[in-house]
């Protein structure tokens, strides 16, 4: 009886500390030029992050938030810099998007990278079994 | 022939069968606080679960969209009071969210649930295999 | 080794290859009835078909999107008449919305397609593995 409860427990034990543990990965898709969508975006990506430090956040930005990740326009910057120090953390900007806003690497805030095509990102990021988050309001 | 004949037609109406009772499951992502916007969520809702009476829906609310579950300023609350009478119908809010603007359980719509994380419950649900629809204007 | 450091080239090339060639299939979901989304959206659909001519699109229209499909209300009436003769690419309206809307056929852009239930179609291409882009601002 006492082997069978133990086992039990075991179980239990493993199964919890491997739900706690799964890790996440999300791709977060941003194109609106509302500034309070830029918030919400950075303040999710924080608290997920702080939450499941093992799991992975890639913001992706395309079409109408050129602005988020322009140092002189942003106003997440300062927090942008910092989440994009965390290994797990990629904020990554459309390089079609810059093209078509005339902006160059040297406008865009330190640590921010860049991919050719933002949707494509995001769809690829989901093909591998990433999860899908809108931002948006 | 005539056995073959009634092989396909079996196999057709089987097909067609499953065809139409596959059950679906579908997330909803609200985190906008335009009442116009909980309407159509709901109007979604309540003429999916008809047309799929088998099939199961979740609308997860956070971010931006805690008045669409408060009694006292959701404009749709009728409506999500009845709707998750049907045992295929959740609504869930995010905890995180609710600590954000000091509401407790008892300003809650009778019937809607909650949940730690409303990201976390998204792609969960996600990864399970889930639809996922993200409501928005 | 000069052996194999073809093989590991025939590799790379292969693998690169088929990267590149790999098709996508992307479902756009549309709601909005603000026109700088449906511009957008037809932006992004014109862009991915350009450079990934070998991948599918489907735009699913519903709930608040029912201009951007009608003749004499969309803005965008000659972008998606013309996208819509590429085989890779459709647009279709939720027959749903139209009815909410009192629209019958001969309303509809030419060439655009109708489904039941928009909300059906979105999260049947999902579960076929097509990736999912909600436009939205």
């Amino acid at each position: 009886m006492k082997i069978l409860l133990n086992l039990l427990m075991t179980c239990f034990i493993t199964f919890f500390s491997f739900a706690q543990m799964k890790p996440v990965k999300i791709v977060f898709d941003v194109t609106s030029g509302n500034t309070k969508v830029h918030q919400s975006t950075v303040r999710h990506v924080k608290a997920m992050s702080q939450a499941y430090p093992e799991s992975k956040f890639e913001v992706v930005m395309y079409s109408g938030a050129m602005n988020m990740v322009l140092k002189d326009k942003s106003v997440v910057a300062k927090d942008i810099e910092n989440l994009v120090k965390n290994k797990n953390i990629d904020f990554v900007i459309c390089q079609g998007t810059m093209k078509r806003h005339n902006v160059d690497d040297s406008q865009i805030i330190t640590g921010v990278k860049s991919v050719p095509d933002g949707i494509l990102e995001i769809v690829s990021k989901q093909s591998e079994g990433w999860g899908y988050i809108k931002e948006g309001q």
